[in-house]
């Protein structure tokens, strides 16, 4: 089985840490190919680059040659799924609701820690979308950017893992989703933190595609996620190197 | 005081179309500058091509030398808006919003009668991002494709307005939202046909347009439309003719 | 056009304030007729006051002889406004929808701020029932009465400046709607304490009166704003002076 | 004990109806004082009427002597019952809620069955307000008016019927709420034709009242509810016969 | 008339504790039969204890030889009620049902206080089964154990009536609703810490069953709670002494 | 890896049927256990069923002397999932949440097509508490009886496949959840009759108890599934054979 997981952003070495993790987390017989999108933001923290990144993962998959069995979209918050879902015939699983879908068979509330404070929103909307929402105790933000995470871990984990001791004390979740990627020991020390199981979305997202192509069960193209019907696209894509 | 109407697709007769209906409710000392898309789908029926339309529409207004006062996105149920209040300071107006708001102001619910029924979702979730959808009674689909619109404008009046029609008496629906726009006339035959008010988009949105400029108010730069961070853009906007 | 803009109370130089903000909003051409009801409290702030409301304002709009083209309900959380939708053939607008439903264009959640602790479910209640909640994050107060409000501009500023800046930090608002009116300077003092947009209601309800009627469009009469039926009504309206 | 039962329209012969329904339900030792407003409209059966019936059952129990141990609001749909709250330190209930809360206790869903279409509304958003429309399935009319009830109660008996029934098999209802009165053998009759517990409010109210009152217990005063702050009322109540 | 007031635990001093609050609070030829069941926890706490609670409930109902009018079922938060509806034909009240219920005609919003943070999920379900969670402004938990509360009367009230004053302060509860029985004072002290009117779910549950039986209603059999088909059970009863 | 999967009836024939299922979904390495209940009813329809199943599967798992790494609790809308997962370390997984969840990564919204009309209500509350109710487009009864299924599979595949095709026309589900289980060439007549995905519950949740395990997870003991407190349990378990 071959999974495509495609990070939202072009920053390569958040592309290559969420390889790794999702490495980690496969079956053997899983094969993880990391996809980096040609154009878009080096990290993503609002609307306007939300959207961008949902065109440009869409191109990135339609530019691998393939074969690939599923494809996950590495991004949290993030715009496109739907997307995704039209073009393909393969199951699609976005680690947003991967990790919200699995935190909900762990506990009866749960709170996602992200980012940025303007990146709540975005997330709040992709678990509604998904149908998620209801038992979501809160969307909390660490107010560190997604490259910040990466440049002074040790202050990146203090404060989410504060962050998600404040949600279970005060919100009243009981599992913890990471609504951010790429470091090492994050899990570790959140479950030390706070005492609840923390649910990390590529791992979990790895886990669903494998089930879903075990299954034999792909997206329905009965009405939301038909393939897009012909028609002339002008000027598209656009002629990158 | 001048408005950008950009059109969310590349057929330049719908822009016209579009641009028309909004001069014509526009106040004397309105100009409105109607605006295409230099890329994307002929037309918008999905979400692979509405996610498309999102960034083309961003594109283009960005490319827009301006200066302007407000601008409106004239696509029914396409994704983009909050990327374009992030990017802008002046108000940004949704048709799709703007006749939903407008439609809660004469009736106690309303109906969105649209062209194909996998546009249905993504007119609904639309709605509910904008805190609309409360007393929306039902989106129904004529099952005619935009363009189709364009070709047979009789068989298209008639298929929408049995949908309006039988939104009213099935849905109790006591406003009508026309999804679909460009066609002469359409409004009124569904007056005729269903007795209840019925609200186009463009028009909509050009007085609420205006009226947010006059009251000097825009979009809130607190939060969630916040000016993108400044950061490394790789490879965006393309180059494009 | 001509625009009638009725008080809730009968304290006239409330309705001399309530005229004076909707005239500076209204477009040239544009009259605006503010109307003191012949009946009822002299400020507005519970249910018993609010009933009564409605029906001297009903009272007060069938009593003018006309023409007009649109009306106005000049109060926050009051009653009424679909009383007089079945009475009238013109469009109606209330002041507490205006300002929520403009707030809604300018950012993704808004707060109302009102006087009374007591007035906070009466708000709410319209809201919901003008299906204009879902983005509502809080209504708070000031815990200043109406006349207070005019008798102490400064400390009534104060009180409500600071409910405002907690629905920003605390209820994460992006806009601030105001529930009280009659206050110059007001708005100028909330922007300026919270950076975010604030909405005044009867401003916001001029423009959309006169969008409305520019647009050609009033209340659906199809069910729930029908006319009254023809019937008996005993001794009403009563021998006022 | 002694409980007004206050009709929200000016026809004696329905307050004398819901009188004597009221006190076939009644406690020994419960006193039942039918009451009749002084103005208003003959039948409630929209939003203008409403809103006067609701001023007018307020007046009328405040001209009323007393002493009384409660109040029972006798209208389907009516405004008014948290003006009462306000006025009274005694338990008020309306009928519209004492029949679905009771409903509730009884099945899963219940269906409310009313006279005209247009009144449909101000049960749906009265009921909202009680908190009690999670279970309600429907609200569905008769097509009748209320008076035409009194005239032709075989016909009355037949429609009301009818929509009972296809409550139950269509929006499966477990329950059904009469929301119109005072026609003897109704109760039965929908019983024999749904097989469902049928409830009629103003019986539900009058064992709601006796109990509240039996448990001394009475309406908070905290918020909501508060006792009008003394003010200046201007020519109210009126100078009626 | 009598009716069967069932603890949901095996603690008799728990029964017949409320059996004595039952009894003060019934009519006059109101037989109140209080029920220990033969099996299950000593106090009940916890998902475990509840399910175990609702068939042993069951149990000690069928294995009474009756007759009875009426069933309550005396525990905060528990399952079974459904189960009882579909044994029984005649009526069933919950007490965490029946104060909700009771509490939503005396204010705007109620709080439940009850025992553990552990049972909040509890009763949060059981008022949503109930469709009684729209007016709930919260339920709070003293964090004292069932047996606490018998043990030190005097902590426990002070536990209790400090959540019920926050309750009111900071969730803007109107009414408050006990939710742990069997204290002498208990009610008395809330109200006076709290000035808002506190609910005892077994009194309110008492008068609501006299209520039911005096107005000849009872169950729906129609759907959801028809009686079990014919079937072979297994083992069950199990042969206890 | 060792997963229990508990039939929640008494019948052997249908856990041996479940069992095969399971096995079939299992990745090597993977051994299924299945397990009956010692008591209950043949088949689970309708709450007091139900309820006795919660318990005793609860007690057969209770006794199963392990060891095991997850457990199934294979019914479809029963109780007791919470029981166990505050009996037990390992991760519990239900098959109508399983179902469910696996549906909502397929399409935007689903339907579960089960037996009998009256165990409708019991999924729509299982879907409910476990957040997964707002993409659920519809429960739909096929009208047959648990052991119907089994006597007469072709009827009963054309009658689910009838409702299921419902579903898809009627309701716009795009996935259909089989709310009934083991039967053979079920699935695959069902998306031959829709063109839909369809989700079987016991293979979905052999994933997910996968799933879980693979990453390390299990249920969140912080508050609502902290193991139950150390008490005496009266008369508990039953002695059976």
């Amino acid at each position: 089985m071959r999974i495509l997981v495609v990070n939202v952003n072009t920053t390569r070495s958040l592309t290559d840490a969420i390889g790794r993790q999702a490495a980690d987390a496969a079956a053997p017989g899983t094969e993880i190919v990391p996809l980096t999108p040609s154009f878009g933001a080096e990290s993503v923290e609002g609307n306007y680059e939300s959207y961008l990144a949902a065109v440009a993962v869409m191109e990135a998959v339609r530019a691998h040659p393939g074969p690939f069995d599923a494809v996950i979209q590495a991004g949290y918050g993030e715009h496109g799924r739907e997307g995704l879902q039209e073009l393909l015939d393969v199951p699609v699983v976005d680690i947003t609701e991967a990790a919200a879908s699995t935190a909900q068979f762990l506990g009866r509330s749960y709170s996602v820690v992200t980012s940025l404070d303007r990146t709540v929103p975005l997330i709040e909307e992709r678990l509604h979308v998904a149908g998620l929402s209801a038992r979501c105790a809160s969307v909390r933000a660490s107010g560190l950017a997604v490259l910040d995470l990466e440049r002074d871990e040790k202050a990146a984990v203090d404060a989410i893992a504060e962050q998600a001791a404040r949600a279970v004390e005060e919100d009243r979740a009981e599992v913890i989703c990471l609504g951010c990627g790429g470091m090492s020991g994050l899990t570790e020390r959140v479950v030390a933190r706070t005492g609840v199981p923390v649910v990390d979305g590529v791992t979990a997202a790895v886990k669903i595609a494998e089930s879903l192509v075990g299954l034999g069960l792909s997206t329905s193209k009965v009405r939301t996620y038909a393939p897009p019907r012909p028609k002339k696209i002008l000027n598209w894509p656009p002629p990158l190197g």
